[in-house]
């Protein structure tokens, strides 16, 4: 089945937004369905050029995954394009009005009459549901190809692709379909390049198996398709595959169906039923931010104290004025003093602790921007790392220094087991 | 000018990256030759499908900008499918030739049979110098449309496009040559679709201008477009059409020059010469991350505590187990308490505070989950208010829990003003 990608929108047009629903719906037709797409494009809000485009992928391909334009607006017009490439009338569509009305009364807005719009769609399309907002999808057929058209809003578009989409296109293959099966390694600790080399030989060692890397930095998942029809015997490559990879990159791999450091840590300290707290400089608050994101984190994640100033680090941790002094903020004694602090204070069994130059300022030539350091209270014994990384850029390494930080905690979380 | 950008590659086709190239390409082409882009596409290493959608582009387009496919390797086929679609044949491009020795004498490397593969080209095919790299990039008439070949290396194609594209864009175009101008304001508060329709007006009380939204959750970007050839005309009519946007939805308007919320609040914080501390239990380190990624804001931000669990309320903000007793870690109360407590902890001159349920567990009927409490101290006063927003997802409502209590400081700096 050929398959294409269109994107309308002219943030996406225009350049203001590179074009990541393509390579998300890319990914996940290639991964999940087997189906290589042949084709990506992006056309602006114009209703003369959306339709020509879907007029065009009409007479090319099978299948067609199309994204946004179906926001209440006035630039908002790939319904109407719909229907004319169609060559069908526009109706109010009741399917889409009533789960619009559900959508809209159990968050006791009010549908107003731009609301409205997003229910009036092509005679003929079948409604696709929008959990997560107010624009519905729908599926109809231009010559002969059948279009799935979503949100451009990349959290309605996953899970509409995921509940909708991807199903319906499992049931179009039919008795085609094979099996296919994605597993999925998290990994931290190398840069994606290296994870590629260190695991080429995979594809000698269980020929059945395609692998795929994606960048989540710092974290990099390795992905495993799979094809076939026999569960049996995917599950045995599959495992075959997982075992080649620990033997290869073990130490690497944090968890073994996806999950992120935060989620990885979270269990760990639900099992060990104990509890943690952070002391964050340079991190800023994300150590934290990336904990709490995950449900359930008030069992276990008792207290960050955010403290940029020497000032918050004396009077909220504890920190000797003479550490800070005689050593700077940056440094393993104060991270030490920071991570045992933070424990203390809120009575925690793990205290966890960063103190770094982010940038783009701050830097010194023994300090330089990239350096950080972390310390780490368990119930035994306080202990402190200095890592320098040199990726420039402040986000970046706000990024790298916290999931360093919970590196440490996983490896102590580990080893104590 | 008809103007199309064609990516070419199966790292961008099958979704292993996104097409930032198109991106860059639209905004430079778009800003700096007055351009707008009408059509983005992307297609595989495929020979067939490569010299297939140039004939396409060919039929439709005056000029196109095409990125990929000019490396020394096998899949590297572009000049091969430009010689295909424009009916020519390959030939040693001497020019290129003597390049590329110059390139690779200057650096001391050998120019071995895979790299003089490269300087095989289209006849006719007119080179464009890449100084940074092996890859010449060649200009070729195909059909109707002057193509321009650029390499898939981000930095190698953006110095082509600056050096070599660009100018000779302006010469083709002569006097035609417009200014195209885009102005961006953040909006906070309004839906997007409530932002469209207060703005439905603008069209007509300014016509020359196109209007474009863009969600950055829970943002709301006013994207203005402007094309012309007499700048202060442009200007003219970009200050009238800001004006009636202020008076449109003023209140809503955050910045005039897109800067996010954190951003704005570092701004206003910086010139009073005041500091924050901020005290989060259900936005998690959100607010505290959001801010320290502002660089500088170390010179306003002192300290956030992310207090999740009761305990550290009392112990860290001084809040009274009374308070807590008597009306919930989710109240009005609590949230004044916080504010004040981390205020008089860190001598900041403001504190901020949220408690609230980001869900999805934790809600009751007088409390449901998507409820906060925003606690705010000023030098003057405290205050706290209560709100409720019905996402249901919780990072959705950590993320509009933050901007809110980030919005409420924002008014108050502004109305001390």
């Amino acid at each position: 089945m050929i398959t294409e990608i269109l994107s309308t929108g002219d943030e996406v047009r225009s350049g203001a937004i590179a074009d990541s629903n393509a390579a998300y719906i890319s990914q996940r037709i290639e991964g999940e369905a087997g189906l290589p797409v042949s084709r990506h494009s992006c056309v602006g809000d114009d209703i003369k050029d959306i339709a020509g485009i879907l007029r065009e992928i009409g007479t090319r391909a099978d299948i067609a995954l199309v994204t946004g334009g179906l926001g209440p607006t006035s630039d908002d017009m790939t319904a109407e394009a719909a229907a004319l490439a169609a060559g069908v009338n526009l109706i109010l569509n009741e399917t889409a009005l009533g789960q619009m009305e559900a959508f809209f009364k159990m968050r006791n807005y009010t549908l107003n009459s731009s609301n409205r719009k997003q229910a009036i769609l092509p005679e003929g399309a079948e409604v696709l549901y929008n959990p997560v907002g107010t624009a519905p999808g729908f599926a109809l057929k231009i010559g002969k190809c059948l279009f799935f058209f979503m949100p451009g809003v990349p959290s309605e578009m996953k899970k509409m692709l995921a509940d909708r989409v991807l199903p319906k296109i499992a049931e179009l293959q039919g008795k085609q379909r094979h099996f296919c099966v994605v597993k999925t390694l998290s990994t931290f600790g190398l840069p994606e390049s290296t994870v590629g080399e260190r695991l080429a030989g995979l594809t000698e060692a269980v020929p059945e198996i395609r692998l795929g890397l994606r960048a989540l930095f710092p974290e990099i998942q390795i992905k495993l398709y799979i094809e076939g029809d026999n569960q049996s015997l995917i599950d045995s490559r599959i495992e075959k595959a997982v075992q080649w990879i620990l033997k290869e990159i073990g130490d690497k791999v944090i968890s073994l169906d996806g999950s992120s450091m935060e989620a990885v840590i979270g269990k760990l300290l639900k099992e060990k039923n104990a509890t943690l707290s952070v002391a964050e400089s340079c991190t800023g608050g994300l150590i934290s931010h990336r904990l709490t994101d995950v449900a359930g984190s008030s069992d276990y994640f008792l207290f960050s104290g955010v403290t940029y100033s020497n000032e918050a680090k004396i009077k909220v941790l504890g920190v000797s004025p003479d550490t800070l002094r005689q050593h700077g903020a940056v440094h393993e004694e104060t991270a030490r003093s920071m991570a045992l602090g933070v424990k203390r204070l809120t009575g925690s069994t793990y205290g966890l602790s960063t103190s770094g130059i982010a940038g783009p300022g701050g830097g010194t030539a023994e300090k330089p921007v990239g350096t950080v350091c972390i310390g780490l209270a368990t119930p035994r014994e306080v202990i402190a790392r200095r890592f320098h990384f040199s990726f420039g850029i402040r986000d970046m390494n706000k990024t790298i220094f916290a999931v360093t930080a919970m590196e440490l905690l996983r490896r102590e979380l580990k080893s104590e087991n």
